[in-house]
């Protein structure tokens, strides 16, 4: 078998575990298996050196940003292979160079376009285990990019894809996929099968936080993705395309990192929501959902969510623009959060989606925005009403499952 | 006039040190010179991460602890350029593989072999800053290997010379070469000129260690070095071959990072020598001292010094030699330091001699072996002696000099 494995900073925060995790990689070696591991940055390490740019410049250079956070997966994989060396084994660290991860030219949120894994064959080939930075590639400038939070599960997937493996393990410290965050709903329940869609659309589901590029990743190239314990063997969640038994509702997601910016007096006519998403694609602002209200005088309003990290740069745009946009004002909330309910029976079983308000109209929690797809529904609330709500519609959904 | 400068780790050990570089940096690019630093990692982050590699494994492979090493500068080069953009100038970061720096393969104290500087060239054109990654080099197996302590002074004279720049300046936290390291002796004096040979001498004198290769390859290619202060505006030391005006002795130095090993009962042959040194160049061991005794019933002994980090690998690798070599036994003591005294004088003049052993007599210190050369006599004593030799070996040649 080939078998790439990753495992995120909270698995490597201490020398205990990068042993613990160290041994996970040993033993799936053993078995006469090809081993290729990715690793984010040790515990807190990227929060860290984030902190030590803006403490010099509060508007840190993205590229120079970027140099800096690299560093952080560079150090995890070559104390990585120092711990393999001292349990015995070969193994040899490589950087997104040596890997040979490229990606587009974006920096702080770069996506890996191209693999060429020659050196990874050739190490593969002296018998040693391959460990390789997560996070990052090598852009067209030759510069060092970084994928954006949780690039590294990225950078597992697009490895398993070029290496064309057989099993791609996201190791992280809970058991697997939850219908929930159990730390916010304690009724969460582990989840043992999920087909690519509800995962991606799961993607900030629970504890475990999966970068949804992966899963488009995994889906396209249709890698056996599993998601487990670095503490302990439990069999974990299996992501992939076979035709698993469906539960009616695969889970219920927060996402408390949520602004939400309204466009108020757009003039109503055609090409204007264009105008709009042209300039924020041209800036690489990531927008969630959208909602256009009905025109009333010849006008009409638009909110979208971004993540909130990006909402100073997108107001800034927007309002560098607002003759070409030609809209009346603007405003915006960075104290929202969204609660979406996620699974195959959504669009099909309208029951799902009237237990889901009825949760929330139960609490007495006002919704300012909803957006649907086939297989989820999203509500933006207020944040601080977030648990209260998630907890009410979990236990609502319970009802009918059982 | 194209300047290339170089920060030491303890100019940039905090914030406020980084921000007074990036002055001293802009200073030097605000005269419409074109500007290339060299950065080594900051403070203690070598020792520290060396530190965390060892606790992981107490035989560090030399190759991943040349991954994890380099990430210090990596760190460095990026705070600086955000530093330079948050004073309002342009600046870039690039690492060893985008500066162009080449060396030979030997990881952990390679040797810079070739230098492709376009890019540096490329972003000098844009009129940008260029920071640069000192220490360290790629190999051909297109890994990052570091250049062995003080190899960022080697990394700045080696791109001075393919850079052609006018001047190299070493920027540290004393104000220039002295007659010996004022922490051990008071009465040391600043040297406001020294010519090569003597400073190659002197690598390891006083505050300031520098890389003994950045002098030859200073010699070599005839680059003007300046060692000054990174917190002051005084001159510092000018290092060139200009036909300086000649004291009679450029001062006393000390290295405790020594360990002398001894090989008893060679046979008296010719070629053990070849064969021993042979084999430790082989290894990649430097060695400094070497002392043969004259032969006593048909064996000689041989001693040689080498630094401490070397000491178990030389020994290990004797040994394992030891029928190759025929040598009866070996020894070795790693609590010896070396004291030496440089200038141009040395040689010609028998009174230095006189004066420095008086000095080390006066101090009833033992003396364990003797080397000279043109410009240097060294003697390696006790290492707990040696502040007190200094001290009496500096006070007795002053008295030469006035």
């Amino acid at each position: 078998m080939f078998i790439v494995q990753k495992f995120g900073g909270s698995s490597l925060a201490n020398d205990k575990l990068i042993f613990n995790a160290a041994q996970k990689i040993i033993d799936a070696h053993r078995n006469n298996n090809k081993v290729v591991v990715v690793l984010s940055a040790q515990g807190n390490t990227t929060d860290n050196l984030i902190e030590r740019a803006l403490k010099i410049n509060p508007q840190p250079s993205k590229r120079e940003l970027d140099v800096l956070l690299a560093t952080g997966e560079v150090q995890s994989v070559a104390l990585m292979t120092l711990a393999i060396h001292k349990l015995g084994f070969s193994a040899i660290s490589l950087d997104c160079r040596q890997a040979g991860i490229f990606a587009a030219n974006n920096y702080g949120n770069a996506r890996i376009e191209k693999i060429n894994p020659q050196r990874i064959m050739n190490e593969i080939e002296k018998n040693n285990i391959v460990i390789v930075t997560g996070f990052q590639a090598l852009n067209s400038y030759d510069d060092v990019v970084t994928l954006g939070r949780g690039g590294s599960d990225t950078s597992a997937v697009a490895l398993a894809a070029a290496l064309n493996a057989d099993v791609c393990e996201i190791f992280t410290d809970v058991d697997g996929i939850y219908t929930a965050d159990p730390r916010i709903i304690p009724t969460a329940k582990k989840i043992d099968k999920i087909n690519y869609d509800e995962m991606l659309e799961l993607a900030s589901l629970g504890a475990v936080v999966m970068h949804s590029r992966s899963i488009e990743l995994a889906k396209k190239y249709n890698i056996k993705l599993v998601v487990r314990s670095s503490l302990n063997n439990s069999p974990g969640t299996l992501i992939g395309d076979e035709n698993v038994e469906q539960t009616l509702i695969n889970g219920v997601a927060v996402d408390k990192n949520v602004a939400v910016i309204s466009l108020i007096g757009l003039s109503d006519e055609p090409g204007m929501v264009f105008k709009l998403f042209a300039v924020l694609s041209k800036n690489k602002i990531c927008i969630d959902l959208i909602i256009q209200s009905i025109g009333r005088q010849n006008t009409k309003d638009i909110s979208f969510t971004v993540a909130r990290e990006f909402l100073d740069e997108t107001i800034n745009i927007l309002q560098k623009n607002q003759d070409f946009l030609c809209y009346d004002h603007l405003i915006f909330d960075n104290t929202v959060a969204k609660l979406s309910v996620v699974g195959a029976g959504v669009a099909s079983n309208p029951e799902i989606a009237k237990m889901m308000f009825e949760g929330i109209y139960n609490e007495g929690i006002n919704i300012k925005m909803i957006s649907t797809s086939e297989i989820k529904i999203s509500i933006l609330i207020n944040e601080n009403e977030i648990e209260r709500a998630a907890n009410a519609v979990h236990n609502n959904l319970l009802d009918i499952k059982n």
